[in-house]
């Protein structure tokens, strides 16, 4: 029996999942929900997302590929009303709040949500939890150089910001120290470059509030460029992205160990929506075992990734 | 309340367990159970092994800390009747059978054990899984330069081996070619350095039986060389070891992934003890859950190997 999908959401993350979806023979992609006025190259069935609640019956699993900024929590409160759903919600100074939040309506309304299904948070974040859980100290991430798809959907929400992006850039020097088994004293790890489209006489304010976006750009090493429209599209075809987590243990008898944990990708949202997807399995487990409310990554036991049927193969090849 | 913890088994791993366990205030270290005639450096209380049994009341947590090849079958056969368990079972191809076998007699005791428990398998499995449920390709694994406990002590139980150890060497060409993106085509991806000592006379056989060892040596590049008492004490004293675990991921769209997980530790018995002392959290956790039978780290998710208080802040520092 194939499962229903829907997505909602038609930016880089929300076409690279139907893209993934439409490769897999055990789903069905019902429709792709969204505000605006799109066509699928796919032929998808598009729909406007104020329809979402007439597909209750239609749709099993819904993946919400909207920007944290300004689109996932309000989508996440409503899609959960009707829905399991995953989303890879990443403003990582909310995920508490949001987590506990929606845990209350998920559980009213009997259903499911995986939420931070990206490579961070996400995969980093189990990686984080199991080397913190190790080492008992907070294991040093390093992110890009790489456009960040939640930084730059954040700017791009600012007032008269036409287009934009924003590309994370780790301190080189904290890098190679952590690396070498040492403690890294910057006041920031990584710097921020933004890239943003807009009319001159507006530059002035649009750099202040961009400086000033709280959890994304406050307090950070920022820097926001005006440039074309068209060399803003020869930026945003770099979808590549990369990331780093380092852990140095000593342990009670003085012994070093070092873990590194290292991802390239040449797509950001290529990637985010594989890890977004295979999240649609665990959904499938949790509903089995008749769990509602909200999980992450860090809930959801690895082998929980694969069906029932193929867990006792995964003991015997995998572990 | 502390948490009663008993350790089976004096060797590299069981010494290193007692260190740590020592040094956590929540824990108190009733007694060491071994086969042999020991003593603990710091005073803890020895106990033989048969009489684990007497024990039943006063231990919460039996850390078992014998050898895969010919103690901890049967070690956690007899613990899992009488306490919740934690073993680094390592043998790769009995872990399926192991766990059908013991989690029948552990859901009948109503006990716990979480097997493999170590950096590989353990840490080196959820990482594995992880990435295999990704990419849907078994993630490359390169071990070593380093020595293997769980080889080192399947050789030494071979008849007329007085002492002997293995170490683990990865093939730099198939690193190179993984790492380069490639598929790598080797017959053995890894050769064993087999160290030995043992009366002259015996040579001839030992070796013939070192390298017919199934799961251990047999089919593998092996050497075998014999040395005196003094080298292998030196050898000895290099604790050191390294794992690498690489996955090339290729997406829908033609993109390009690559994740590593590396590890280098100057203390295999060292990290394999910090780590298997991490899952005693799990098992506290289990038993509140009231969940009995048998657990591999791909069972548990990650924020089970921390307390129930403490799994909030995990969600806000850590996700």
């Amino acid at each position: 029996m194939k499962i229903n999908i829907g997505i909602i959401g038609y930016g880089n993350l929300g076409k690279a999942v139907e893209q993934i979806i439409l490769s897999k023979h055990n789903f069905n992609l019902v429709a792709i929900f969204s505000r605006r006025m799109i066509t699928s190259k796919f032929n998808t069935k598009i729909e406007s997302y104020e329809n979402i609640s007439f597909y209750k019956d239609k749709i099993d699993i819904m993946l919400l590929c909207g920007g944290s900024f300004a689109d996932l929590e309000q989508q996440s409160r409503e899609a959960i009303l009707h829905f399991d759903c995953i989303n890879t919600f990443d403003n990582h100074k909310k995920i508490l709040s949001e987590y506990e939040t929606l845990d209350k309506i998920a559980k009213e309304s009997k259903h499911r949500l995986i939420m931070c299904c990206g490579w961070d948070p996400g995969i980093f974040s189990i990686i984080r939890a199991l080397l913190y859980s190790i080492s008992n100290e907070k294991p040093v991430v390093f992110w890009g150089k790489g456009i960040s798809m939640g930084h730059s959907d954040a700017l791009r929400q600012v007032d008269k910001v036409l287009d934009g992006i924003e590309f994370t850039i780790p301190n080189q020097k904290a890098v190679n120290l952590v690396r070498r088994g040492k403690i890294a004293e910057f006041e920031n790890f990584h710097s921020r470059e933004c890239f943003v489209v807009a009319e001159k006489k507006y530059h002035k304010a649009i750099k202040k509030t961009i400086k000033n976006i709280p959890d994304y750009f406050k307090g950070q090493t920022t820097s926001v460029e005006f440039i074309s429209h068209e060399n803003l599209l020869k930026l945003k075809s770099k979808m590549s992205h990369k990331g780093e987590i380092i852990s140095n243990f000593n342990g009670v008898d003085g012994s070093k160990s070092q873990f590194v944990f290292k991802l390239k990708t040449s797509s950001n949202p290529s990637l985010t929506a594989t890890i977004m997807t295979r999240y649609i399995e665990a959904i499938i487990n949790l509903k089995n075992d008749k769990k509602s409310g909200v999980f992450t990554p860090l809930d959801i036991p690895v082998k929980s990734l694969f069906s029932k049927d193929y867990q006792r193969k995964l003991l015997e090849i995998i572990c």
